[in-house]
C-alpha cells in the first residue's frame, strides 16, 4: 500500500516513465506483483518485473521462500528482525537508478516510511541521504531520489492513498503470501493498525483478525 | 586483471568468504567469468555467478550484447562513456553487501582505480564515499567497503599483481569478447599501457598491436 499511494502521488505530481517490481523469492511476491501491475495498467504507465532469483537463493531472511516461518507480532517488534533481507533496498534502489538512467527519467521514487525504521536500516533516513548521494554522483544525469513518506507513518500513507482515490483492496501487504491477509505477522497488524488510526474503512480479508498487539516499547 | 589482483590481495591480508562474479549481459562477460573462478578455485575460494539478465535487456549501453560496436581508441576518451553501463557499480556493490551481510562478513572490497575516473561516474571516489556510507548505514554489521586501488593507476595494479604472483594471461579484459583480445578496444588499449608502463611483460595474444593511442589532454 505504500509503494502505490507514492505511485499514484508521483503519478499524480508528474510524469512517470515506468515502475519496477523486483521478484527476489519472498513468500508474498507472487501477491503483492500482480496487484502492483493492475495498478501501473489502471494509470497507463508500463510495469516491469525485475527477476532477482539469487536472493532466494544465496541470501539468509525469513522473508524469503527459503526462509524459516514468518513472526507473529508487532511491525516494530525485534523478531521482525529476521524478516530483513540484506541490504534489499540498497539493491532495488541500485537498479531503479541504473533503469532510470537509461530511460532518461530525471530520478526515482522509494516509499519507506517511519514505520520501517526500527527494525530495517536500509529504510532509514541517514542510509536514505548516503544512498541519494551515491545515486546522484553515480549517474551522469545527478539522478535524485525522492522519498516522499519517509517522515510518514503508515497511517498518514492510508489517509494520503485515500485521497488520491487508492483501492486499497487491491494492494498485498502479507508477509506469509497466503490466499489471503493472515492478520498476524506484523505487516498485517502494521496495515491493520494504520486503516484503523487514520479512521479508514479496511476492507481487506484476513484469515485471523484478533486485537492489535502493542507497540513495542 | 585489477579485480582478480584485488582477490590476490585480499586474500592475502584475509580470509575472503566468497568472490562474485556478474553476467549482465555484457560482449565479455563469457569470456572474463571463467577466468575469475580459475583464480578462485586456484586460491580455494568459493566463486558464484550472480546472473543480472535484465541489465542486458533494458539498460542502455554499447557494452552490452544488445548495444552498437564497442569504440575503439583510449580507455579515458570521451568516446569510451558509449561503455558506461548505468549505475553498474551501484548494482554490484549492492549485491555483494545484501550478500556478505547473508554470510557474516564484515566487508567487501571493489577494484575501482584512478583510470576509471574519467569516464566512469560509478568509479570515482565521492560515489565510493558516498556508497560506502550507504553499506555502512543499511546493514546491521555495518559493512566496510574497501577500494584498495582507488588511487592507484592500473601499472600500479600490474606490478602488484606481479607481486602477488597473479597469472595475467588467465585475466580478461577485451571489452569486444571475441576469441582473443582485440587490442584496439579502450580496455585493451589501458591493459597494454599497463604492462608497458609497469615494465612487465605482456604476455596477453592481441589481435591488432598498434601504436598505443595517446591518452586525451
Amino acid at each position: 500500500m505504500d509503494s502505490v499511494t507514492a505511485l499514484y502521488r508521483a503519478h499524480a505530481e508528474s510524469t512517470v516513465v515506468a515502475c519496477l517490481s523486483f521478484h527476489y523469492g519472498s513468500k508474498h511476491n507472487d501477491r503483492e506483483i500482480p496487484f502492483a501491475k493492475w495498478h501501473a495498467d489502471r494509470l497507463g504507465i508500463p510495469h516491469l518485473t525485475i527477476p532477482l532469483a539469487f536472493i532466494g537463493e544465496h541470501f539468509a531472511s525469513d522473508l524469503l521462500q527459503s526462509g524459516r516461518e514468518i513472526p507473529k507480532g508487532h511491525y516494530e517488534a525485534q523478531n521482525m528482525q529476521k524478516t530483513v533481507v540484506p541490504f534489499r533496498n540498497g539493491i532495488m534502489l541500485s537498479v531503479a537508478a541504473g533503469f532510470a538512467e537509461s530511460k532518461g527519467a530525471g530520478g526515482l521514487v522509494i516509499a519507506a516510511h517511519s514505520g520501517d525504521h526500527a527494525i530495517y536500516p536500509d529504510c532509514r533516513e541517514d542510509f536514505m541521504r548516503a544512498m541519494a548521494e551515491a545515486i546522484r554522483l553515480g549517474t551522469y544525469a545527478n539522478l535524485t531520489l525522492l522519498r516522499p513518506f519517509i517522515a510518514m507513518t503508515k497511517a498518514e500513507i492510508a489517509a494520503e492513498g485515500h485521497r488520491l482515490g487508492v483501492e486499497f483492496s487491491k494492494t498485498w501487504s502479507c508477509y506469509v503470501g497466503g490466499e489471503i491477509h493472515c492478520g498476524e505477522c506484523g505487516t498485517c497488524v502494521e496495515r491493520r493498525e494504520a486503516f484503523q488510526l487514520a479512521g479508514l474503512p479496511d476492507l481487506t480479508g484476513y484469515l485471523v483478525s484478533g486485537p492489535i498487539p502493542d507497540k513495542p516499547d
